[in-house]
């Protein structure tokens, strides 16, 4: 008798049809009647159930039909074809061996649970029909993230989590220590001795891999980070996360365009690999979540995303007429609800907005020869608004020093950094990708909790 | 006129030989003399160079000749080959635009430099020959992990890094704090706040994922991690480091020969696809770092792993008459000189060690019937030692509470982790890869700082 997975049984059913094959997995749910009845087993290789029939003539018939949802059993049996029926074939049940019997207050009865409720059963959200797809498109799409660009010859980098400098400033930072906070070390003028601390010096969590991200591209041309980033923020919106994971491309002797190419590129690529690769669980979230999600993303792919400027999108908005919270004035960032008019009223798909004033911008981003605006872009995107930023890098010495200098930051701290300028410089550009942003617009799931397996935010961190 | 990548050259000169092409990279070496002269150009995409001849024909001939090393230039030129010569073909250059002027004093000239120097230089280091290999072949290895188990059906899950739980104990942790260490609040007992502090408890970085990957096992069956992971230990050794990166799969209806079986094929996968995907750097490992490389892992793929319990280790051991520095005993912790002794003396291949003391193991290992012993299983190879460890899993309630209360642990502190035996437990089993000790034995580099980007160590956190 073979044993068999579920996604085979759906992937290759002619394979198995009316042969004997057992299979392993957990209960969803049981119906029975006097003499015969039916389990919906899930094995966790495949979104889909597997139907089982069952009747008196299993020995352990009496226990079969009272299992508790959840529990794990191993069957044996037929599998035949159910013509005309909801499921396309089931499985008849010649024995059931009870694995493992669930407990019968089991939590994710049937019942419809908020997500609100489910993330404080994160160990047990996984097996819902929500979660097991969203935690597989998850995963779906982080393989078609390295795949497109292995593909294309980028190396992966791990740049590293904990590090000594502060210095990308892009928000506020996780301290990292193993200093006795009961005893803490001082220095004769009653400072803390750092000195003391593991690294001989403060540690922090990264908040970005860019500025390493950056070392690599100039020794391989083309490479990326995959790795989660920090932000100890205060903040308590369904977008924002303490812990999340970011991908960031780097690509040397390349300008804003190739990093918008390669961004376009990604994005397309991404969505038709996930739409291939997990059509039951889009198919799911496009009945269940987001009724619109299947044809955004079908626009998506057949788009040519548009290039605007920063200054043309200034006027779009001024000249719509339309009321925003935060008013339009050249100079001011774009919020929320500016990005989301720009793609989802004025172009309907996905638009590149470039050349942003400067002092909106950081500090690496390379100075056009207006001496006003940086080579940078973000792409806006319909459902969402900004999914990724990212800029050509300043890569003339001097003017880097310049820019430095006049936003009040110490040059010492960016002594490698500047070196990079000094050894074979050259023009480059990259990008930086919320992987959960990308999984929210890829399901439609609405908050970010719930597209991380064990998400951390203000005051969480359970599990 | 074509740009390419110096890959593309190699892999498939035929396209372009005789045709006009334009690459662009780093200068590693140039020679001349009266009139013309040569440049060895790298431009990442490639372990190998491309020569460039270039002649008094060129604009910028004496600029070009004086070119310091490492330089990044454009050049514009025709293909050839070169019979008999060192390299295949050589570009005979019409134009060399330079774009990036580097400077004289660059620091990585053609002279050989110590690892422990390149270190301090982490900034320019992947332009180097070895650390170009390095990284690149961390890279492929790591691409080949995910394609493993993605082809295999394994759904990748991103366990958290920060975690509230120190309940692995698998080591010394990092905390994670963004309390002020100036003015740290106090309960009225006098102790430290942590009700203040982000997460609103102790905050650590994580020592492994493997805790939160049995939850994903009995979601989807089998599933696995890779991420960074951290020891706070003060461990200066050529092996360990402060921040690593770990693969750890887990599996549902898994038994001890169900891993074994799965990391003996993981291991002959990553290394047949590094053999494949990275031909040009293995070989200049063998030639320059270890030259027993190649023999050493070409016979990993032809062996079938070795499988022996410890009872039988310890047996091989004591009559080995060898003189190890640990005397071996039944209930000892096996030491780096025994198990090389086991896997490079006796059995020349890797072997698995199969059912150690429990007393030497960890809590959540699946206790054998003897009750002396766990499912346990160790693979060691040759010329490392143990590079995973997995184990079956206790998936017994009763059983793993009982072990829990014998170790003096908190059984609160295990709820949700207890709770997954309570609602449909199975047997299950996983194990972990440290991802550098892999790079460091497809390699054979000897110092684990050599195969990290940004390498964190007790006082060593720059860049």
């Amino acid at each position: 008798m073979q044993t068999v997975e579920v996604k085979q049984l759906y992937r290759e059913s002619e394979k198995y049809l009316n042969q004997d094959v057992r299979v392993s997995g957990w209960v969803r749910t049981v119906r029975s009647s006097k003499a015969f009845g039916f389990i919906e087993l899930n094995d966790g290789t495949f979104f889909k159930n597997l139907q089982i029939v069952f009747d008196e003539k299993l020995e352990n018939f009496k226990e079969v039909e009272k299992l508790p949802i959840s529990s794990s059993i191993t069957v044996e049996g037929k599998l035949v074809e159910t013509p005309g029926a909801k499921q396309p074939f089931e499985v008849q049940a010649t024995k059931i061996i009870i694995e493992g019997m669930s407990s019968s207050d089991y939590p994710l009865q049937k019942k419809r649970h908020t997500f609100e409720y489910l993330r404080t059963i994160a160990h047990l959200r996984p097996r819902s029909n929500t979660f097991s797809a969203v935690f597989r498109v998850r995963s779906v799409a982080a393989f078609a993230i390295h795949k497109f660009f292995q593909e294309r010859g980028f190396v992966y980098v791990n740049t590293p989590i904990i590090t000594g400098s502060d210095c990308e400033g892009a928000g506020e930072m996780f301290r990292v220590t193993t200093l006795d906070l009961n005893n803490i070390p001082r220095k004769e003028d009653g400072s803390i001795d750092f000195s003391e601390d593991f690294f001989g010096r403060e540690a922090n969590l990264t908040v970005s891999g860019q500025l390493e991200a950056e070392i690599f591209a100039l020794a391989y041309k083309k490479v990326y980070t995959f790795g989660p980033t920090f932000r100890a923020e205060n903040s308590n919106t369904a977008r924002h996360a303490s812990e999340f994971w970011m991908i960031e491309p780097e690509m040397a002797f390349a300008d804003l365009n190739d990093y918008m190419d390669t961004a376009e590129d990604m994005v397309k690529y991404i969505i038709s690999y996930v739409l291939e690769n997990a059509p039951e669980e889009m198919e799911f979230f496009n009945n269940f979540i987001d009724n619109t999600l299947l044809d955004r993303l079908n626009n998506v792919l057949n788009s040519e995303f548009a290039r605007i400027t920063y200054t043309e999108a200034i006027d779009l908005l001024k000249k719509s007429g339309k009321e925003f919270q935060y008013p339009v004035e050249w100079g001011c960032d774009l919020q929320t609800e500016h990005e989301r008019y720009i793609t989802e009223e004025i172009f309907k798909k996905p638009v590149f907005v470039t050349n942003y004033p400067k002092d909106i911008k950081a500090f690496y981003m390379r100075l056009n020869d207006d001496g006003k605006t940086v080579a940078a872009a973000d792409l806006l995107v319909p459902g969402v608004g900004e999914i990724i930023g990212g800029s050509q890098r300043e890569e003339r010495y001097d003017v880097l020093v310049r820019r430095i200098e006049e936003l009040g930051m110490r040059k010492e701290d960016y002594w490698w950094y500047l070196e990079l300028r000094k050894y074979g410089e050259t023009k480059h550009a990259g990008y930086g990708l919320g992987f959960e942003r990308m999984i929210m617009y890829l399901t439609g799931m609405g908050n970010i909790r719930d597209v991380i397996p064990f998400p951390r935010t203000p005051g969480n961190c359970e599990f």
